[in-house]
């Protein structure tokens, strides 16, 4: 499969979805056989920034990280998922300097939502106090003011989110718009079709 | 140039080279068009490991990291060259499970070269009691018992160096061996030529 480096860069609130579209984005790429990495926030604080906490600073620093390595696997071909929170404008616009072929994503699931999910249980520890410095909660998120592409996953399903930065991806030429893949049921591998 | 990802680890003392002859390696690699990526330990430390001291976990730490991203390169086809010290056995055997696609190049200049070499001036302030835990002298250095290769700078030129790398590569068929580089001066592009 023809494809080009890139980033897609994920941010949004704990719980807005960022990870699971990324997980749905990465198996259409691997059915298209892509060569793709998911940096997901979690894998990344175990791997590269166990010891960082979450002041101002670390954060930056987290995210930085995250940045440094996307940028060698973008230039290097990969198709980067990057799936941090990211609150900071200003080191995400680092970042797309940085790393130029980069596609911000903003998940823009609304913070009541993602407390009412709550799927790690954090954003109810977060209130009662438990949890100092939580993004939406006692820090600060910044929305993107020009992002490539906002999700709204209130109106759709993950995987429509997922084909939404697909088709996003084609139509910008980072992978061959002449391949499709298959949703079908009982059907796992690509299908070629001419668009 | 058909060529597949490998991760070749530098391991020796400062000053022993580990630097110099990856960097050959990188230019022969890239007149080849190579997917290349040369992870030096001072970079690293600027970008992945900032605040990480010397002490036995940090450096330990230190290593995983570069061990993390050489494996996300290395599965993505890149050629990866790691030159940091790497002082310890077990987190160097650790990287080459993890890794697989992995070379261990011990560059064996012995700590007198290195100490008398002494280009940036470390090992005078380290035998002056003013860098604790410095490899060497005040810190251990544990060699690989089975590297794929060991290089002698007393008898070869880091040129000659490199060269032996790159003739391991083509041997194991991770570089395409009908390939080949010019050094002669005035030539910048790879000549192919069957061997």
């Amino acid at each position: 499969m023809r494809h080009r480096g890139v980033t897609v860069w994920f941010t949004g609130l704990s719980g807005a979805g960022k990870t699971t579209i990324a997980e749905r984005v990465e198996g259409q790429l691997r059915l298209l056989d892509c060569k793709v990495e998911t940096l997901d926030g979690d894998v990344v604080r175990t791997n590269l920034s166990k010891g960082l906490g979450f002041s101002r600073e670390d954060r930056d620093t987290n995210i930085r990280r995250i940045g440094f390595v996307s940028h060698l696997l973008t230039r290097n071909g990969v198709i980067v998922l990057s799936a941090a929170i990211s609150p900071f404008r200003n080191v995400r616009d680092e970042l797309r300097s940085l790393i130029g072929d980069f596609v911000e994503v903003y998940v823009s699931t609304p913070l009541e939502v993602c407390a009412g999910r709550d799927v790690k249980g954090l954003y109810k520890r977060a209130m009662a106090g438990e949890i100092p410095q939580f993004t939406g909660v006692s820090d600060p998120y910044e929305p993107p003011l020009a992002p490539e592409l906002t999700l709204d996953t209130l109106s759709q399903t993950a995987d429509e989110s997922a084909e939404e930065i697909l088709r996003w991806l084609r139509e910008h030429d980072y992978i061959d718009g002449a391949a499709h893949y298959e949703t079908a049921p009982g059907r796992s591998r690509p299908v070629s079709v001419v668009w």
